[in-house]
């Protein structure tokens, strides 16, 4: 404890936080700058070991796809992510920060701060496991290698493999009218089809108890690395990129405060539809 | 923004929290007091919303029932709770920031800090509705009128039940070795039937899309007002109670660093089972 610096902060405190710290010093008999390292401490580690999502496919899937978080708001639980936008409009990759909107043109650009998603998944990506696949490797193979670096499929994990690709088929979602399930929308779906293209594949790994709230197993977005195409991935074959995984033993779930979602029928087993849907 | 108080605060930060918090400024571009200001309203602002829990009652099912995670830091996740001990030895009740375990006997007694857990379900409880109910009610009529208290299915809610019961009948799971599943160890349970007592219920309504990670629906244990018996609710007839319900739109959910949970077959769908043994 003697190596501990004492920083002096000043903050600007609303008086309703003002009142809660109070409160919370009386209920647990804490001093202020206890809480304050524990609340640094939860923000800071939590963060590296965290996967965040609003909401979840199966509302998706039953239509409540109206955009509820602000980009603002998803940055602050994560500078990697994947997910889409109000009325499923296209597929959306967080990258180092940046968000992207990859519409049903196939074409990706940046997304304004003020945009909402439905659905994302989130994390701050910190690699605990890299590898490099320097052949050409089919989607299957290269998940088997993914599989191999997971040191557990009962937790989450966010996967970025980067590089050079021979293949990379995706599809993009076109926006909906309301209440237009994934299911349907995604019959419509264009696909494309990109060749001998550098990129990023942003991608998470759902354990299977979690069934309900993601896609079980990988579900998986690409962006070239020059921020003009990608989508969701359909298939792909490396031909020389680096894997990198990390490990996340925390979930959080928010859920939208929207109608669509709080009286969904979320209730039905949409897992067969989902794998359809999704891979 | 003229209203916010200027705090200056001290805190004895440790060098690698400082290192960390250097990183974060780098990364965010933000000043020290807007991170400090971001911890603490993640910290408390959160809390008003979340239900903690770690591991699931899948895993128990699957025999991963080695305590993890102490009291000490269960408590910095909710003052109200239920769960189990290392080894399935009884059944958890947190209410007001204070742990007691019912034990196989069907005696209640006051937890060490120190003490573990492998499953448990928490929050910090703040009533959003209130709702008395002054003549009897049996267990389904007691759920309707908390079914009819809760705006939405799809998230959520914190249920705490207080004043004088007619009759609980709750059951305690006894100590068991190691690996042994909840389900096994449930078929030896001591069952108590309570008659003209005082206390209170602590319980979860889980939504079913989380069906992998907790009972569906409504899981409750019981504590007598006088802290002395209780156990898991099999069954129940109200004479003059109070309900009180915390709606809870975020869920926190974390896994357990045990080999047994990492290892665990979580794959299997066990929510008939689970049915069975809780209720």
């Amino acid at each position: 404890m003697s190596a501990h610096k004492e920083l002096t902060l000043r903050a600007h405190v609303s008086p309703g936080l003002a009142a809660k710290l109070a409160a919370r010093r009386k209920q647990t008999g804490q001093s202020l700058s206890a809480i304050i390292v524990e609340a640094i401490e939860r923000l800071l580690g939590e963060e590296d070991q965290t996967v965040f999502q609003t909401s979840t496919v199966n509302a998706l899937m039953e239509g409540a796809s109206t955009g509820d978080m602000t980009m603002t708001e998803l940055k602050t639980h994560g500078d990697f992510g994947l997910g889409t936008f109000d009325g499923l409009d296209g597929e959306m990759i967080e990258l180092d920060g940046k968000v992207y909107q990859v519409r049903s043109d196939g074409h990706a650009h940046p997304v304004e701060d003020s945009a909402r998603t439905p659905f994302a998944t989130a994390s701050f990506f910190k690699a605990n496991e890299t590898a490099k696949l320097d052949r050409v490797y089919g989607e299957a193979e290269m998940l088997e290698a993914v599989g191999a670096m997971l040191p557990s499929r009962n937790i989450f994990h966010a996967v970025r493999i980067e590089g050079r690709f021979e293949y990379v088929k995706t599809r993009a979602v076109a926006k909906q009218e309301k209440s237009v399930g994934l299911e349907q929308a995604a019959t419509q779906e264009p696909i494309f089809e990109l060749r001998d293209v550098e990129g990023t594949i942003v991608g998470f790994f759902t354990p299977d108890y979690l069934r309900g709230v993601n896609v079980p197993g990988y579900h998986l977005h690409f962006i070239t690395a020059d921020r003009s195409a990608g989508g969701h991935v359909l298939d792909c074959r490396t031909a020389d990129v680096t894997i990198k995984i990390h490990h996340t033993p925390e979930f959080e779930l928010g859920t939208p405060g929207t109608e669509e979602f709080l009286k969904a029928d979320l209730s039905r087993d949409n897992s067969a539809a989902i794998q359809k849907v999704e891979r």
